[in-house]
C-alpha cells in the first residue's frame, strides 16, 4: 500500500489539501462537519502524519516575543509602539513578556521559547543578568534574538541601543556649565551595560572639568523604591550633599524629586537635576526636568526591522548586526543655563 | 491487529508513556537520539495518533493572554502587576496584546485566540469597542473570559471594575466644595462604560448642587494627543471658560497641565483640576495633581482569580460573576479646599 498522505485525503474527499490539513490541526476555520469527515477518512485509511517532515520543516508561528523588565516606563512603552508598528506591517503577533527585573524568571521565559513558540525575540535584559547564555542556547535552538537597550557589548548578538557614553557624557557637562560642581550620578544596576557606559561618561566629564578629585559620587541604587529612596534622602542630608544629579533611569527621578521636597532642597536653586527619560510629563513637573530624551520609538523600531530581516534573509548574519541611534539633551528648569 | 497507542510504544522502547509523547512532539526535552527511536518506531508499527482524544480531550496551553488598549498608562502597568502576581502563583504565563484602541485590532487578537493558544482571556477593550460579539464567539470556542476596567454593563461576561458612577460623584462634589460653579468634564469615548459612568456621577454632582442649569460642559476627546489639545484649548480660551475640570483618564491631565500653562491659566488659582489616575509623578507635578486613585492593581489581581477559579472548578458560573472594588479621592494641590 502506497503512503497515505493528506493529498490522498484530499482527493478522496473532493477538498483542499489545505482544508484537510487545517482540519486534523483542529482549526477554527473548519466546520464541525468537515472535520469529522477528514478524521473519520484518517482512521479508516489509517493515515499516519509525516513527523519527520513536519519537526524538519522551517515552523513559523508568524509571533515576536518582547521581553522586558517592565511596561511602567515611557522608554518601554514607545519602544514597544516602535516595535508593533513594524510587526503590524509583517502581519506578525507580538507578546510581551515581563521578568520584573527578575534574571531567572528571564531564563524561564527564554527556556519556553525553544519549544517554537515564538519565531524571534526581542530582548532587553533585567538589571540581574550577568551573562547571556540563555539567550545563547534559545539562538542555539533556531530562535532569532535581537538584544534592544540593554545589550551586552562583548558578544556576538544583534544588539540596538542608544550613545550611552556620550549621553552621560553631555548630561554631565551640562551640570558642570550651568556652575555644578559636587555630580553625583546614580545607577540603577552594576551589570548593566548602559548604565555603566553612562556612568563612564560621567566620570570622563568630571575629569575634563577637573572635578573628579574632589567629589566623585556614584549611587547604586536597586530595583527597590524603599531602599533607594531611603539612600538618596542619606545622601542628600550628608554636610557635602551633591549640587548636581544625574539619574540614570526614569523611575529615579521621581525619587530624587520626591527626597528633595521632603528635605526642602529645591530644584534648581539648590540643586540640579537632569534625568534619562521619556516622560510625558516632563514638561509639567515641579520644576519641569531636564532629560537626555532617547529615540525610544526608534530603537523599537530598528530592532523588529533587524529581526524580521533574519527572518525573511536566508544567509543574513544577524548576530553582526549592531545599532546605535542617538539621544538629545532636553533642557529644561531642573538644570538651566 | 490491536491499536497501536504511545503505551505500546513506550513499552516497546522501555522508556516513559510520556518520554515517548513529547518526541512525538518534538519536544526540546528529549535528546535527539530517543526522538529518532520513538519516530522510527512509530514509523514501522505504522503508529496512528489518536486525532479524536487528543482534539477532544481539554487542552491546556497554561496560558492567559491580557488584551489591552496601551501599556503607557500607570492604571494598566499597575493592573499587570495584579494580574502576573497571580499567574505566577499558578504556574501559568501571561501574554500581553495591544489593541492601540482599535477595535479591529481587538477582533484579530480574540479571533486567533480560538485555536487554543491561551485558556483564559482577561480583557479591557478599546473605546472603539461598541459591542461583545467578539468576546461571545471566543467564549463559545471554549476560552474563558473576564473583563476587567473597561467592561461592558448589560451583558453576562464575568466584571471587575470600580465604582466609577461614585467617583465622579465624589470628584465632582470635591470640586465643587472647593467653590468651582463652571465645572467640564473631559471624557474619552462615547462607547466605554467606564467614562459614561462617571460623566453620571458628574451629572448628578452638578444637578445636586444645581449647577447644571447654569454651565455643564463636556468635552469628548478623541485617541488623537493633537485633537485633544486644540479642542481643550479652545474651552480654554472661551469667554465663559470653566473654573473646574475633571479629567477622565490620565493622559488627559497632562493636556489640561500643558494647556494651562501655555494659555497662562493658573492651576489651581484660576483653574481646579481633579483627574482619574495612579501616576507614580501625581505629586510633583506643578502643581501635584488631586487624583481619584483606582485599586488598579487589586482589579488585576481579583480579575486573574475569577479566571483560575473558573478555569480549576468544573460548574463554576463565571459569566455571573461581576466585582466592584472602590476608588479613592486623594487631594493634592490642583483642587483643595
Amino acid at each position: 500500500m502506497s503512503q497515505i498522505n493528506i493529498r490522498t485525503l484530499a482527493k478522496e474527499l473532493g477538498i483542499s489539501p489545505g482544508t484537510v490539513s487545517k482540519a486534523l490541526k483542529d482549526s477554527h476555520e473548519i466546520s464541525a462537519d468537515t472535520k469529522e469527515r477528514v478524521l473519520a477518512l484518517a482512521k479508516k485509511l489509517n493515515y499516519v502524519p509525516n513527523i519527520y517532515a513536519s519537526s524538519l520543516r522551517k515552523k513559523r508561528s508568524k509571533t515576536i516575543a518582547v521581553v522586558l523588565p517592565e511596561v511602567a516606563d515611557s522608554f518601554f512603552s514607545l519602544a514597544i509602539n516602535g516595535i508593533e508598528s513594524v510587526a503590524q506591517k509583517k502581519g506578525y503577533h507580538v507578546l510581551i513578556y515581563l521578568t520584573h527585573e527578575n534574571f531567572i524568571k528571564e531564563q524561564e521565559i527564554l527556556n519556553d521559547f525553544k519549544n517554537g513558540r515564538v519565531d524571534g525575540v526581542l530582548i532587553s535584559v533585567t538589571s540581574e543578568t550577568k551573562h547571556a547564555q540563555h539567550i545563547n542556547e534559545l539562538q542555539s535552538s533556531g530562535v532569532r534574538v535581537v538584544m534592544f537597550d540593554r545589550v551586552f557589548e562583548n558578544i556576538q548578538i544583534a544588539k540596538v541601543g542608544t550613545n550611552d557614553f556620550e549621553s552621560g557624557l553631555l548630561a554631565t557637562e551640562h551640570l558642570t556649565a550651568c556652575g555644578c560642581k559636587r555630580i553625583a550620578y546614580l545607577s540603577i544596576s552594576k551589570n548593566l551595560s548602559i548604565t555603566n557606559q553612562r556612568m563612564e561618561g560621567y566620570k570622563n566629564a568630571l575629569e575634563e572639568n577637573n572635578l573628579s578629585a574632589s567629589f566623585s559620587q556614584i549611587l547604586h541604587c536597586k530595583n527597590d523604591e524603599a531602599y533607594n529612596y531611603k539612600a538618596l534622602k542619606k545622601m542628600m542630608q550628608s554636610h557635602n550633599r551633591p549640587d548636581g544629579i544625574l539619574a540614570s533611569v526614569e523611575k529615579l527621578i521621581i525619587t530624587v524629586y520626591t527626597v528633595c521636597r521632603e528635605l526642602n532642597v529645591r530644584i534648581p536653586q539648590d540643586v540640579k537635576v537632569v534625568g534619562f527619560s521619556n516622560l510625558a510629563s516632563a514638561g509639567i513637573l515641579n520644576p519641569s526636568v531636564t532629560t537626555i530624551a532617547q529615540p525610544a520609538f526608534e530603537i523599537g523600531e530598528a530592532a523588529a526591522l533587524l529581526l524580521f530581516k533574519s527572518l525573511e534573509k536566508t544567509g543574513f548574519n544577524l548576530n553582526e548586526k549592531s545599532i546605535n541611534l542617538p539621544s538629545k539633551l532636553v533642557v529644561r528648569d531642573s538644570a538651566k543655563q
